[in-house]
């Protein structure tokens, strides 16, 4: 069977790696556009953590499924996906609130092992574990929660799949549609025809959709997100912090910490820091983690998510054109729930059932 | 006479070019290194709006010098000063408090006709002149006011000084002393012989010195400014921007308004954007000029301006070595008062007299 | 002492505030006729650009008195002048023919220094000042220059001089002469004594002499001038354009363009708004500004400038009747000049030596 | 039978006129929109003077057809229909363009016996029958063009359907759509039944039938008319002015010339007359009749055109509602051929057969 992968994100480089793995023979082709979510987004593997439940089992089980994920990429030759569970720390001032996020923590880490252990720690605990933390600031940490870096993932995952013999290309795409059916693309002049085309476009999803009468509705909301230095500090092992704000503070090696990020509805391809975009990031950065404020300020990203109005993905077999699947639509979610979902659907494509796990997804619905 | 300049800054460039209007064989050597404040500096040209008198009446007359200046370089060749009349708000949310503003630069108006004209604006009209601006802005409006590009009027004077017969090296330089007396400078282990030496190496002064036995009371105060960009919008004529908060805010063309800038002393040659440096950028910009939040983040500079303790600039012939002129210090007013400063610098080694006008700035006091 | 002054134009409003300020008693009267200069006038307040040297260095004074009225107007409770300092473009398409309007503009500065900074521009630089000028228009740029509504000036000075104690009627007056001494004014049948009395007319001043058996050389000359929106667009700090052909562009707050005018000799008190006029306003208006293409075209104002043969002003008293002044004849220069202007003639009745400032423009001579 | 027509235009006023006439039940809707092309139009009626042979046959009848107009107006009790036949002078500078002119003219007369006589004018005659033409223009004259004032007209239509019981209200409606079936329509939350529905909006009438999901081809196309004056200077009996530029010249009692019309497509309803506007029309009209040059200029008219992309009128019963009727799309010629169209559709309202007159012009075409 051959499919065509346009686009090459997280979700179309899981898709096509998923493939590949199972057989498939694999085309990936990425428009190369600037903004692309993968390449901004912080990458914060925690859906345990998360303030409402909707999706939750879904989103814990793409976090169970990390670990899975890890030792295919290994398999297929890939030790660099940049995954490490690094623990987190839900933040708050006030203690009795902590207390109910440790119990609701608690509960879901029952449910998905993959959490770790979840414990309650006073401020100077915390900022043992991230030394630029606001004193007053308690925290419930969660071991499990981990980080990845989404360019790095992408580029083992691409990596893997070509190991596995697919082909990745750079370009812009049309379906390829004939007879009311699609048989393919058009790269350039060029018909590459396929059993199946995946769309993995991110917030460019839709406009592949439109000469087919189909209206995606996924939409980019712009993330602007802040890389700080901190000369001379080893930050590798710091945990995720996740504030109640919704802006987050993540670490990486050497000395880096990941500050953000905006979300900019109605944004569209709109791709600059803006003045008000950068004031807020580090306006919450340094109200969690005053000691950031010496921080060098290395360069800010913009990123553009795909958005779906009910914020649940688009994942799954078109109704009227089964021979196109959708995997879009992740919101900030795409580095925790891409893979998962990027797996679901591959199988679903190459005629495995996937039980219900797709049902609640349906690309077509108004989002 | 020959004459080595040290630092080719607003301060050296300046005296440079005066020195070869008049007649005096210059070679000017810069070590080219990252901070230059003059390439870093916003260029508001309004000593009249100065909160404070000390020091107003040389500030004043280096304002009015603007415009000799300016025909003087055109003499030379160069049209491109950048230099431009604007105009100036002082902005204020309390009305009395602009009445008293307006007093006070009126008085001084009559003293110093380049200031222009004094008045009052209501908010609407202050905003018509800056449309960013807070709507409870009000102002006074001072119409002589002006703003100038340090690297390109650096680089004008440089050109006219070229034009005018003066050599322009880079590279690192160590006084040339013999039997005590300074006699040149060494450049890359060769001697250039010299009947003066100017150190005008801003920020870096005092090392140059140090050889000496001089202990020259200047130090780097590290400021940081935004370049924002408003698309679409053509900002060459709007005015500076004078706040209470002693940040400005500041329009170039094409639609480029420069904001800023921290004053951080202390802060040695740490060449950083830093985290809390951009956010207080920003705070202070986007609470002045509200209108500013969608403008774009195009770059954020940092300068070592060269501080003195008491605030005032270091100008004249060292006692010991009379060979020895210094031409720094300038703080944040390197833009507004280092031309005219220069050009009384570079008269009095050619043997002019200057009055009185160098006495309150001998560059050995204890700053 | 008592004056009368009649006209209540630029000349005579200023007249009267000049003179109240100095404790006369003044009465002003004015006919409310359709047509008056300076409620049309453009108002561009800038002397130094000028083409011709004639009369250059009263109206550069006059250019300069602006400050000081000003402040006057503040200090008599009106901060309403409405002038404002926005700098001016001459603009030329040929270069070698703007250097050398440089050139005298900036000896012309020298002598006159609210002229301010005079500089070369090129034709995008100009076009970031004025952005709906031709793109092959060069231009320099004076910085002094401003510009004042003619109506707001009026108000302004009239309500000043009423805080100083002045009245302000209307009305149609005629001169009463006893013994062949002008001893006052009568309006509508009723007799107002005064020591003195000015004729501040304008276009109409010459009817109101002709009982003294005196002929004043003063005609309308009608000029037509459009007012043009952009909506949208702050134009506030827009600079006043001034083009080879006579015609000029100007703008005002909020979003307005005023175009014109034509100088029509020979108009009588004809008011109207002709094809022809208006044609030619526009034609001139667009050629020069070809972003104003899609302006509103708001209105078209009528006005009767007093014009004199030798475009000079008539200034100070009569030889035979030396209770009556004149302080007319202004021709487009009203606005510019008339200030000044009347301030000298306000002295000169109150008995203060003025100098011979007035001597070259007697308002008997054959104009 | 009762029948609504929604605008009241020239279309919708003919319209009305006629189904009242026929003995119809009519109710005249117009919303009072500013812009009305009819209230703007020149009524300038010539059809035989086109430069185009399309659509030529129908405009000739409409030309042929005025004539029945004023006598059906006269038997409703409307004298004052403004209609008169003036003649019209097709100029040029070229005597060998104009001979072909006059030769095609020939041929149109002789199938429209209305045209008139066509004859060929030299300069002098031609400026004798319009005094300020340019004294270089020959002209073939054509005796049966006449001119019509579109307010006047449109004001006796109304009152000669007034007079045959017809009901006019002003308000905004939309289609009462009931199952399917357009049943009347709603005004101000009322229901005003009726067995038809004419839509004769104008440039307004795609609106209307949105809620249908008919997309009615018809667009504003914005046109500046000038209108001067020239005092003292009898013009009821000038003729129409039709030079090559597509401009015209208009003269109306009692001393009036209408000049016009630019023919801005894309405009929308952007109700403003424009600096450019505005020079274009005098342009145009000061070149072809210098003598106009001190006319005055009393006002400026804006009107939306209801423009189609074929040029041609949209006319008759939609396919899928034959209870609704258009009258529209007649761009610049709705005085000219309005009145003819609007009386085929009312007959084919009521039943009579229209011959394949209508054909041409399906309103739903894509035009």
């Amino acid at each position: 069977m051959r499919v065509v992968v346009v686009g090459s994100g997280i979700a179309g480089a899981a898709t096509a790696h998923q493939l590949s793995r199972r057989g498939a023979e694999v085309v990936v082709i990425d428009a190369g556009l600037t903004g692309a979510a993968t390449a901004a987004g912080a990458g914060i593997v925690s859906p345990w953590t998360a303030r409402a439940d909707r999706n939750l089992a879904f989103a814990m089980a793409a976090g169970e499924y990390y670990r899975t994920l890890v030792e295919e990429l290994a398999e297929d030759g890939r030790d660099d996906s940049s995954f490490e569970v690094v623990g987190g720390l839900v933040v708050r001032s006030d203690t009795a609130e902590l207390r109910e996020v440790r119990e609701r923590l608690q509960t879901r880490a029952e449910a998905s092992p993959a959490a770790g252990v979840v414990e309650l720690l006073d401020p100077g605990e915390a900022r043992e574990f991230f030394p630029p933390l606001a004193a007053e600031l308690a925290a419930v940490h969660v071991s499990g929660a981990g980080r990845v870096d989404g360019r790095r993932l992408r580029a083992a995952l691409l990596g893997a799949a070509r190991n596995r013999g697919a082909q990745v290309c750079e370009g812009r795409v049309e379906l390829d549609v004939d007879g009311g059916r699609v048989r393919g693309v058009h790269l350039a002049g060029e018909r590459i025809g396929a059993d199946a085309v995946v769309v993995a476009a991110g917030a460019w999803s839709a406009a592949l959709l439109e000469p087919l009468g189909v209206s995606l509705g996924v939409v980019p909301q712009r993330g602007q997100i802040t890389h700080l230095d901190l000369p001379g500090t080893g930050t590798r092992t710091w945990p995720v912090v996740l504030p109640p704000s919704g802006h987050y503070l993540l670490a990486f090696p050497e000395s880096r910490v990941v500050v953000g990020a905006t979300r900019e509805t109605g944004s569209g391809f709109d791709h600059r820091v803006t003045a008000s975009g950068q004031r807020e990031v580090l306006e919450h950065a340094l109200t969690v983690a005053p000691g950031l404020a010496e921080a060098t300020l290395v360069e800010t990203r913009v990123g553009f998510r795909p958005a779906t109005a009910d914020g649940l993905p688009l994942l799954g077999a078109l109704a009227e054109h089964p021979q196109v699947s959708v995997v879009s639509g992740f919101g900030p979610a795409g580095l925790t729930i891409g893979p998962y979902a990027a797996q679901l659907v591959a199988r679903q494509i190459l005629g495995e059932q996937v039980g219900d796990e797709l049902a609640p997804y349906p690309p077509e619905r108004a989002g």
